[in-house]
């Protein structure tokens, strides 16, 4: 595997193996894989004849200084994953942002609910950061983990809207043993607060399973939801809602697919996680 | 010259070219040329194998309904003047935005001084749309015209932000035989006002003949320059400015070249103009 940190060597590299006609995947990622970003590595693999894994941990995305400074950094372990997966190259940048950069991406509408009305600027982050490693690494398919959903929603939305030539890969939620969705944020929370995490899907799960077809019960559903979690010391709900999927609309009658989605402080840290439903 | 109206169409039929080692160049326009115009595409038929010219009035970077609907159109000239140059294929598609479009592209500060001031989200509609046409049309290099030199500031901040793999180049103003730069609006003028506007470009030339080298006399001479213009009956002036170029900021005794540059309304007609100067 090759490790590049400079953007123009990535840049030609890709390049030349694009005019060799290879078939070029990219798997965003800010690192300290777990089996879900290693899930979507193996398909890349799978599917591409070279595979970009970019691992940079992204400071514009973040909202609160305490957690991009706590965010887990584990370099070697991560070089050692991708390789045994077989990733081609690793973009592994010391920054993607010059002192006077200016130029920000924004996605209306689906950015106001859900992650993006609790994190302000965040999916700003994200859509500038995806927007530049598009630009840079110019794959022909890029995949994402449903478990960030509202950002692979958005960033379908940015592919459309400004005319990429990209096919998104949307992965499905990869879990714990006992239903917890992994996340490189697991390895934050108290022993207390891990063994009772699996509470949040169980909610999740619960809502999906009793959701009546007209949604008369839904707000019924989250208040329990949010009730059960909140009985747990340490927990507060940032929100659980259910949306149309991909539109994140309040649903209604025509809404083919939902997303069931919450994130939720078990401490200081902050799990999201969903369920995708075809109605 | 082909003529093409579909998106996918054009984003094949470079990325053909492309794989044949062509060198694209990209000029983007709104139609209705002009000389300056011309002359840029002259510049990428003489640089390039290939020359795309766009040509489509884009909704989004228009502040004011009016202007948009008086803006003047004239594809069969348009076209046989391209034609006549050896311009190689126009895009000229019916829409680009789809009807739930969401993304922008902002460039903050560049955006908040001159036309960005004036013109609000003018820029953001400038921005996202160039973005996009980089994304069909792929290009290698892309030709602007000096005459809209902030225009020209803020796509090469976003094509270092963003990390658009395109150069850019930058191309003089091209005037009338009496100095006034040309303009497709230069056609919506009074006879009257046709008249006395080469005077807004002699304004600019004393402002850059007068200017001391410690700037003292900036503000004097900006004064002077919009009471002459004032006392023309019917003219506004928008602004006339002098600002660091290509930064845009306020100019001290560091900046190397400085952009003067005015707005000036004569009757409903707002023209733009501005000259580049060395120190």
């Amino acid at each position: 595997m090759e490790i590049i940190q400079n953007v123009d060597s990535l840049r030609n590299r890709v390049e030349f193996l694009r005019k060799e006609r290879k078939y070029i995947g990219l798997v965003p990622t800010m690192g300290y894989f777990h089996d879900g970003h290693l899930n979507l590595m193996r398909l890349s693999v799978s599917e591409c004849d070279v595979t970009v894994v970019s691992n940079y941990v992204n400071p514009a995305q973040f909202d609160r200084r305490d957690d991009l400074e706590s965010y887990p950094i584990n370099f070697e372990r991560d070089k050692a994953l991708a390789e045994e997966i077989g990733v081609d190259i690793m973009f592994y940048p010391q920054t993607l942002y010059q002192s006077d950069h200016k130029t920000w991406v924004t996605v209306e509408k689906l950015t106001d609910v859900l992650c993006g009305r609790s994190r302000p600027g965040h999916f700003k982050g994200v859509a500038t950061v995806v927007c530049k490693l598009f630009n840079i690494v110019n794959p022909h398919v890029a995949y994402f983990g449903q478990k960030d959903a509202q950002q692979a929603a958005v960033i379908e939305q940015m592919i459309k809207d400004l005319n990429f030539d990209i096919r998104l890969v949307l992965s499905p939620i990869i879990r714990e043993h006992d239903g917890l969705a992994m996340s490189s944020r697991n390895v934050q929370l108290t022993p207390e607060h891990r063994k009772k995490a699996p509470v949040f899907y169980e909610q999740l799960q619960l809502i999906d399973k009793k959701l009546l077809p007209d949604l008369s019960n839904k707000e019924m559903l989250i208040e329990q939801a949010k009730k059960t979690l909140e009985n747990i010391p340490g927990v507060r709900v940032d929100y659980i809602e259910v949306l149309s999927w991909p539109h994140l609309e309040i649903p209604d009658k025509t809404s083919h697919r939902l997303l069931i989605a919450g994130a939720v402080f078990f401490g200081n840290v902050r799990l999201i996680d969903n369920i995708i439903k075809e109605l």
